[in-house]
């Protein structure tokens, strides 16, 4: 059977701990070569939806033979790029029947090819950029480090704080977004979820000011995180592909970067239609000079093959850039594994996604 | 709602003379820059299932806008190479519960992003590469050609029939494969599908002899068509990457050569455990040389940027060779649009491909 399951179910079998833990051993798979991922492409067109937006139909495989299993993440996206108060954004418009985004993850066995399960990505992507943040956090950051800031206030802020929780013991943490209201009520959730007090702040460097760890966690182009804020032996995380949260002045200031992945196989496709210029390309850049291939990959620090941090004062900086799918097939693979052994989702005949024909 | 259709239903849907003709719109909108392909990507590991076998994921992506649609091909394959009598072979095993093999094509609607199907790829496959061969036969043969060889009596033999069938008016089919009893039920079969008298021949040279278009349809490594059998006007067509099943040495008696793409954005990625030597990748071979770069596209030739055929006494030959995405969204548009027209299918809600959350 093909197991469908929803957003509400996958978020509730995911223990972030337990994803941090395979995610980790995922990662030193692919560093040493046992694993295999194909990085992100976007075939980008016009939208017969409106004049102003884009199509994108983005995809990324990746399979771990350790786990058993490989995965297809996929998404099929309306864009648009309004201008708003604090500069340019990129919104993904829930367009489909219903209102709603398309982002899927197929998984598949990698001992006999059959499709496992049939899941939403909107969780999974959210608990893989998290878990991916505090993994970094763990290598890269100080091991006394028990203040966390956060920037942002949004979706993917809340995964940073259960994230950096479960590889620290964090006796503070505390939240800057633009908006009050938004930062206070998401203080009082996430304190209810981690147990711990949050603090609202009213500015930036005053959440970041002693921490050891700042989470930058915002869908913002214009920086968020600034030069004068830098303390000596801070950590600072972005899930931005291009880094654009962090201040560029700041980067001399920071001794030790780190990225997911070197982004040289990701590949954009533009038809005609389609204006190409910064600003439209947004988060898409790709990053090929010779700064970003010269820097260490997360899974290069797991694993030890290149160097992290050397010294408690230094300061560390790591580039959450283009995601993997083979991200997705470590999630994956947790995710189908506590579904089977709690006997939750939906199944479906395998029949109807495999076939007697040779294709 | 999303729909699930079977091999069967896609089979008695398909109209081969329609998929031609939707082929070459969606090849003029590629070469004019309008649609998007992503090409094939196959990333290849070991697998538990057995020690001579491997694992493969492959996905292959492609945007029509005019058509309104998009694709993801997917197959999650368990490969073998056995040594047979003919040579190596490249081996799927059916290895999904219920001996299935694992291939899918998700079509997406590039107007609101929304999942419109989920198709096996098996009958599909065949139908773009027969519509594709007959295509180029079409551009590339003489207008003349009324007699077709096809070199093969298995699954894709059939397709080259029914496709050559509908860009020229023949009057003679002949049909060569080493095993008698298969040719003789192919002829028999094919003669009643499309009406008009296929001979078996005992061996390949006579089935090509006089024949305006030869058709190659095997999954065999070693040559099957031979510099000897070459007359003036002829036009060969294949199906295998790497052209394999043409002897190397006929290349100088060949005087224009086309391929559907050029291959320089696929990407063969594998792990370790995996022996890459020429025999093992086989048809993963990915074609960059300089003399595949210099010639002239199918959407090229059918858009009039490149040159076919200037002479009636030329030989021309098509290398089939890496398929692409773009060509299932062309053929899932026809397939979904007939699907819709004839209320066949079944619907799945497709809020269980779709999400409220933000990914």
């Amino acid at each position: 059977m093909t197991l469908i399951l929803s957003n509400e179910e996958i978020d509730a079998l995911l223990d972030m701990g337990e994803l941090i833990d395979v995610l980790e051993d995922a990662y030193r798979e692919l560093a040493e070569g046992r694993g295999g991922t194909r990085l992100r492409s976007d075939i980008i067109t016009p939208t017969t939806l409106r004049e102003d937006g884009l199509y994108a139909l983005k995809s990324m495989d990746g399979v771990i033979p350790k786990l058993g299993v490989g995965a297809v993440r996929i998404n099929s996206d309306i864009l648009t790029f309004p201008q708003t108060g604090t500069g340019m954004r990129r919104v993904k418009v829930p367009a489909a029947p219903g209102n709603r985004y398309v982002g899927l993850v197929l998984l598949f066995s990698s001992h006999n090819g059959e499709p496992l399960a049939i899941m939403p990505d909107g969780v999974m992507q959210r608990a893989r950029v998290g878990a991916t943040n505090a993994l970094a956090a763990k290598y890269l950051g100080r091991e006394d480090a028990d203040t966390l800031a956060v920037l942002g206030s949004g979706w993917q802020a809340g995964a940073q704080v259960t994230a950096h929780a479960a590889v620290r013991d964090l006796s503070e943490i505390r939240v800057f977004s633009p908006n009050k209201a938004n930062r206070e009520r998401f203080a009082r959730e996430m304190s209810g979820i981690v147990g711990l007090e949050v603090r609202p702040c009213d500015d930036g460097e005053t959440a970041c000011r002693g921490a050891g760890m700042v989470a930058c966690a915002t869908n913002s182009y214009p920086p968020v995180f600034f030069r004068d804020w830098i303390e000596p032996g801070m950590h600072i995380g972005t899930v931005r592909p291009g880094a654009t949260e962090v201040e560029r002045a700041a980067r001399d200031r920071i001794d030790v970067f780190s990225l997911l992945d070197h982004d040289d196989n990701a590949k954009l496709i533009y038809t005609h239609g389609v204006q190409v210029g910064e600003d439209k390309v947004g988060s898409y850049a790709v990053e090929h000079d010779a700064w970003h291939a010269s820097l260490p990959s997360l899974p290069q620090i797991v694993t030890g093959q290149r160097e992290g941090r050397t010294g408690d004062r230094q300061v560390t900086c790591f580039l959450n850039n283009l995601g993997l799918g083979y991200q997705f097939a470590a999630v994956g693979y947790l995710v189908h594994k506590r579904a089977r052994e709690a006997g939750i989702g939906n199944d479906l005949p395998t029949d109807w996604f495999t076939e007697t024909v040779h294709p």
